[in-house]
């Protein structure tokens, strides 16, 4: 039997720092710079973050993280993967995730697809996050994600990937 | 620790014959009877299923299942209580199925919420549902509410209720 493996949206398929930066700039006219977000929370890197998650479009158009639609093709080949995204915290979201997943991984069925709130109660042999919030309850093998808000997370816990090119290498 | 509960939204929360039968009426003029439906699945009960799931407001304007707001206000202070509904299917229900149970169920935050497609991955020690599908695949206390297409089910697998002051007796 295939293994399941459970796979986060925001920070792993979707940028949200990028996405962040955009609608920082589109709204304030400033340019954040993502190297000095490392070791910061979304929250403290972005002071709007609250208004920018909660606005119309910000997870319909948010840009891909690379290497993601390659990557997530390879792991849907050899596991049994499910997309596990908080989306209820934000409810406007839900669609949105919903449409944007469909655009760019159409090769994920509706049968993939999980939306809640927390994600301790999904069931799954590996996991693949960037926030340690998710990852600390999961009792399987534990990928961290590589975010500036997760740098300075010690790693013994996990196996940390830089990106997507780690995952194919260690999956 | 409290016991996790998890529970199905159509047909156990939303009343989803009763949000067809009004959907036929209102399309075709025809007023179609419960009673001839005992032991139908619901696509053979209601030939435009399909398209009425898939109609803006379905679920946004989904009667509710008698009994079911105490009844879930008495689960949700004895157990730790999950809302898992099978959503992705039909994916302009995600908004309105999250706002229907904001709307009625005010006390359910949305940490309580998990819209997928299928529940096999969900972890739980009691689940209540109308699917027999989702019930057999489900390895804690099965209870299934009874709605006309499981009518017909044998009930050696699971607990039947006919209602929420079942579920108030029996948990």
């Amino acid at each position: 039997m295939r293994q399941q493996i459970l796979v986060d949206m925001d920070g792993v398929l979707a940028d949200v720092y990028a996405q962040l930066i955009i609608f920082e700039h589109r709204d304030s006219g400033i340019k954040l710079n993502i190297e000095n977000m490392y070791g910061k929370t979304e929250l403290e890197a972005f002071p709007s973050f609250e208004k920018h998650v909660r606005s119309k479009g910000f997870f319909r158009t948010a840009p891909l993280i690379p290497g993601s639609i390659e990557g997530l093709k390879y792991l849907n080949e050899k596991y049994n993967v499910l997309i596990v995204s908080s989306a209820t915290e934000f409810p406007q979201s839900l669609n949105e995730k919903e449409e944007w997943l469909s655009e760019h991984f159409p090769f994920i069925t509706w049968e993939q697809m999980i939306f809640c709130g927390r994600k301790d109660s999904i069931r799954g042999n590996i996991m693949i996050d960037d926030h340690p919030k998710n990852l600390s309850t999961f009792d399987g093998e534990r990928y961290l994600f590589a975010q500036p808000h997760n740098m300075c997370v010690p790693d013994r816990n996990y196996h940390r990937v830089s990106g997507w090119q780690d995952i194919i290498r260690l999956l």
